[in-house]
């Protein structure tokens, strides 16, 4: 794994987080995205080499609506850069982990992605991402 | 903010989880260290410019041993690295935000570190470190 890529945080308001992390970061986010396959809107911030990545849910089934509802706003996933996306799948089955989807599917942010089961990494959700180059 | 210094991540039994978190990233961690004045122990891995840091309460006033009791195992707070942590703390009272201590303290990892109060965050606990340069 190359570094972290980004942090997942959930919020309730995109629009007031938005302005909120500016703040803290002293700069505003660079670019938003809607990920309707998974019902969120995201937005991202750069803090040097790695990125904070706010999602809000756009519907009630959409996993960031339901975390919030269960846990509050918060951390939600951690996402760590790869080089191979499919090698590391690979690595992480043999070594035990669940991986959630076996074929890497289309994030936000031009990435392919998998995420493991947060039941095998103690509690926390563990996203791979490798950037998709055309 | 300069990057993403380190995530935090609350664990039950360390032990364990240095061998699980050795399986993730493919290399074991690189250090441990105690700090007895917060009632933890830590470990602490690299990936690539990052780190991840496991912490395991050593008694029951431990604020990790509260947060596993509250909202189980899982990512506890994240940590920018800062170049000036007093500026940091002016800048970002003055935004409005609340530092849990306006004096930075000594943490782990040859740190000077304060902590923001995560309701003023979105729910996400926020630290700022800054290396201590003898």
């Amino acid at each position: 794994m190359l570094k972290i890529e980004h942090i997942g945080i959930a919020v309730k308001d995109i629009e007031s987080s938005n302005a909120l992390f500016a703040k803290l970061f002293g700069e505003p986010h660079y670019k938003t995205e809607a990920v309707e396959s998974e019902g969120v809107k995201t937005s991202f911030f750069k803090v040097g080499p790695n990125k904070i990545e706010l999602l809000e849910g756009t519907n009630e089934n959409s996993p960031i609506t339901k975390f919030i509802e269960k846990k509050g706003e918060g951390i939600h996933h951690i996402a760590f850069d790869v080089a191979d996306i499919n090698a590391e799948i690979n690595r992480l089955k043999n070594e035990g982990f669940v991986v959630l989807n076996e074929i890497p599917k289309k994030g936000a942010d031009n990435k392919l992605v998998v995420f493991l089961h947060p039941k095998g990494t103690n509690g926390v959700l563990v996203e791979l991402c490798q950037e998709i180059k055309d």
